[in-house]
């Protein structure tokens, strides 16, 4: 029986009852955006309010809504999508850094009056989101309305509040306990001279308390907050998702638990002095209940920081998960290779066989993202997704982009393989080829101590480059432990971030050349910093990789490589080759060694 | 007759002096730094009153003299330097940036008690090292007395002020005329909404006003201050200097001539709003004089980065330069290399040859900068000079490293040349040909609009890093025009600095290897960022090279060279051999062939 029956609104149909509750409460613009309390890279469907609202459902995008106006701002990835999901209604799609295009604040500034009301739900912008936009409508006098709560008032059918049991992350996997990272936090605030800490990033809380949830899709977090002081460590969680043990466990390591909301009214209450926090993380709603007697110290979270460089368990772990990952995405390949000729291959059955190569392996949770499968041109779209209403088949001739990753009770993965189909052209050669010489370039780099992923960013850039051709993305990005699949500090980008690289962090390397309506290509291993060598005070830092999956012998023109770019790749396939082949079954083993020979 | 009878104090007796004085002041401890007015680079010598009391010489370093001890901190190019020039006082050395030595802030914090007073010369020190050296004291309660010039009040035999006469820069050098230049600052005043502009750097107040002066060694600059309103441009000079063309023509562009020293009596009685300055180069006393009123907006001087990117006169002009600079050099190396077995060659009669060679060459006025000429181990030291006291004989082996630059109406250059002077070791020739992997493969280098020279840096240094080498320098800095040979904005180095490369900026290129006790390789060109290529919304930029001075052929090992390399280093070798021979004598034409034959 279909329980879904219910009478659906059309999106203009939502934007009048919008705009009839605007008008009650006296506002004149209202503005929805996409993000949980938490300001989570990835939220819930209980806060999709955004999509809800305006039909799109991209994972980025915020729109504002007047008696006269109804706009998105959506990013490049989703300038095609959005123009779709809106076709019909009468929201208009503003292109976000696109000439032309005011961004919101300049929108905001030419259409609204003194006096007017902006209204929005406090819970869901971050304080630093606050301020900016007060600041920068200061020359107005713009009333920043954020006790309301319109959208939720209006979605009827709203999917509750996500209620997955949580689990602990055993001791053998993390190597440090909760107490004793509890204790380093708490070293930290004396140096920094606060009284306590509050936590609300789902990521960092997770991993100082070493429980693992299931409240986001393909990210193992819960809805939570936290609160450090010198005495006591508290974690707001909803109580109904903590089991006796895991209750023990957390108890055992000086855990208080307290109720999810309860966070906001106890932090009216603190007898405190001082406080830090991360105003990029910590929702107004709950800011604003800060007492402000209490001096408040800006800055980046310490489990963000802390968690950034794996320990040895962790490492060693993680390079477990990689090798059975690869495993997995080895076989997959091979299955492509098999029978692209003679099977019926499309971008959907090909993601399933491969979520059912990794589901074989020890330790599999969970993809750690929607695997991105991507034949022929669709590849070209840097963030595309198959659907049961949009796919490909794959042909024998040309590429196929396969991006994906794993969550494993012992680490997390992250990996992209452009695989040859059958006949490539030249030019699909010559860029396979390019992008290798970018990965290979960045992968081989020896660094000082000290230096950031911006500083090291060109080494992928420039084979690319020299033949004017660039990617529109970061090159690298931290890899959580059975965390967020992209997770910071530490990044290979071309801009600046402060983060020294340092030994234990884990980073992709994923340069790439997209060409429109032809084809893409990613290349993307895994790797964790590494000490190599120290001469007099020069420590020396190296990147070790994670990720062993053969690169597609077809595709790589060896003429174009340097001397070191072809040892590199003749050291990585026979690495790839001793590492994967045990777990092969004869075929496999066979088409490996063929793959992966040196050239 | 020697007019310079008179009693010498030693280091000690002036100490004594001082002491005295600061009893008498109330001082309980008394600063020395190494600066002018206008927080040159290099100073007059009328300014360098920590060389006449600590008899240390080098070209940065401070003091601090209580009744108790003198301490003179100095950074690492100098450490065997000052231990020399201060041994036998009672001076003890404070070795920057070295574990063990504390900081000026750390020792004053640690040494002075509440009450105590502080004493400096305000004239000296920026606003901006105040308000720095303030805030670090701030625990303790100790008075900054900036008025107090006890050094200047003891040096009996001090230099006078420069009073060399300034000259104009003319239009077919400059390509904008002053008056256009100060339309320009005014436009941005407009946009930062200030009613004036406050100028103290010496190098944008010539550059702005289309003057040249003789007050500093080997920097075209004099001694003055700017002040930029709406309807005026003040400039603050001594009138002396001034001849009746110049003034005509400073007249004849908008500007008002004032006495130097009158700017500290006008500021009191500006009557403006706001003013826009950089507290890192107006000196304390000076911003002392600022109406309480008036509104500061502190940020970069707009010349400054106004004449980062070279107009494209000036470019043609710079390239001129550059041509008949490399002339002379190559006719330098060719002299090296013919002598070096017959004649008696060293360090001081070498550098005397380069610099005849330079003053042959049309519209040349001075050196850029004090010739390195370093053999051997010398050079391993990255600012050595030779004096007629200390200097070593070129020998027919090993390395001579020159780092030379000229002064032209037309330009300003900056170039190193590694010279083998005879056989070299394997291990020298492996340096040399990392050094030149190092600067290729920087030089060759395209990139996005937006890039800063951070993000490029790693480009040179990666051959070195690969054989766990590194330089403890910069790879490359901005030259001026006809002003500093080491200005900013634009430089490639290890630290983070945001200004993007634009076409026109010239900029070098220095990477090298030091091996303590053997030898020093460092190779220079210079180069100026040019648009290479647009490809839809992507600018791309290139270095394009300046300098056209031959490569050691007899130092580069081939085998070492990746195939691009090689192609880089035939296709330069050609070209300085088709732009320099032509002003060559027959035999350094023949010798030139040879030296840039293809490899």
């Amino acid at each position: 029986m279909n329980n879904s029956y219910q009478i659906k609104l059309t999106t203009d149909e939502k934007l009048a009852k919008l705009r009839e509750l605007m008008k009650r409460n006296n506002l004149t613009a209202y503005y929805i955006n996409t993000a949980d309390p938490h300001q989570s890279e990835y939220i819930a469907d209980h806060y999709k309010t955004r999509s809800w609202l305006t039909g799109f459902t991209g994972s980025a995008g915020y729109a504002v809504v007047t008696q006269k106006d109804a706009l998105l701002w959506v990013d490049g990835r989703y300038f095609i999508q959005a123009e779709q999901q809106i076709s019909g209604s009468e929201f208009k799609m503003m292109k976000m850094a696109t000439t032309g295009f005011p961004t919101l604040e300049e929108w905001l500034l030419d259409n609204l009056d003194d006096g007017d009301g902006l209204g929005m739900n406090g819970d869901l912008i971050s304080e630093d989101f606050y301020r900016k936009l007060k600041n920068a409508l200061a020359d107005k006098n713009i009333r920043l309305q954020t006790n309301y709560h319109l959208i939720e008032d209006l979605w009827a059918d709203r999917p509750p509040l996500p209620d997955a049991p949580i689990y602990i992350h055993e001791l053998k996997y993390t190597g440090k306990s909760s107490a004793q990272k509890i204790q380093e936090v708490r070293k930290k605030m004396l140096e920094d001279n606060v009284e306590a800490a509050l936590y609300a990033s789902l990521n960092d809380i997770a991993w100082l308390f070493n429980f693992r949830g299931n409240d986001i899709k393909n990210t193992p977090v819960s809805m939570a907050f936290a609160l450090i002081t010198s005495g006591k460590a508290f974690l707001y969680i909803d109580q109904n998702k903590v089991n006796v043990k895991t209750r023990k466990f957390l108890e055992e390591n000086g855990i208080t638990l307290q109720e999810y909301h309860l966070i906001y009214e106890d932090l009216p209450n603190l007898e405190l002095s001082s406080i830090v926090l991360n105003r990029a993380n910590i929702n107004h709603t709950l800011f604003a209940q800060i007492p402000a007697s209490i001096k408040i110290k800006n800055k980046l979270d310490y489990p963000y920081l802390m968690k950034a460089a794996l320990n040895e368990v962790e490492l060693e772990n993680q390079r477990n998960s990689y090798l059975r990952d690869s495993v997995a995405l080895t076989k997959f390949i091979y299955f492509i290779k098999l029978n692209v000729q003679s099977e019926e291959l499309n971008e959907l059955n090909a993601a399933v066989k491969l979520h059912n190569l990794r589901a074989e392996q020890d330790l599999f949770i969970d993809e750690s993202f929607s695997t991105i499968v991507a034949y022929g041109p669709n590849a070209a779209m840097m963030h595309y997704s198959a659907t049961e209403n949009s796919y490909s088949q794959i042909e024998p001739k040309g590429f196929l982009l396969v991006d994906s990753g794993g969550h494993y009770f012992d680490g997390t993965t992250d990996i992209t393989r452009t695989i040859s189909c059958g006949p490539l052209t030249d030019q699909e050669i010559k860029d396979y080829t390019l992008t290798l010489k970018a990965h290979i370039n960045l992968a081989r780099a020896k660094f000082l101590y000290g230096v950031t992923g911006y500083y090291l960013d060109v080494l992928a850039r420039q084979p690319l480059w020299q033949n004017y051709m660039d990617y529109k993305s970061g090159t690298g990005h931290a890899v959580g432990y059975l965390l967020g699949v992209h997770e910071g500090p530490q990044r290979f980008n071309m801009s600046y971030v402060n983060i020294p690289l340092k030994h234990g962090m884990v980073i992709t390397n994923e340069p790439g050349v997209y060409k429109e309506n032809q084809y893409g290509i990613r290349i993307e291993n895994d790797y964790v910093v590494l000490k190599d060598k120290q001469v007099d005070t020069d420590l020396f830092l190296k990147l070790d990789c994670l990720s062993f999956v053969p690169l597609d012998k077809a595709a790589i023109d060896v003429n174009l490589l340097e001397n070191y770019e072809l040892e590199w790749l003749n050291n990585y396939q026979a690495t790839v080759y001793r590492k994967i082949s045990p777990y092969l079954n004869s075929a496999e083993q066979e088409w490996l060694k063929t793959e992966t020979a040196s050239l």
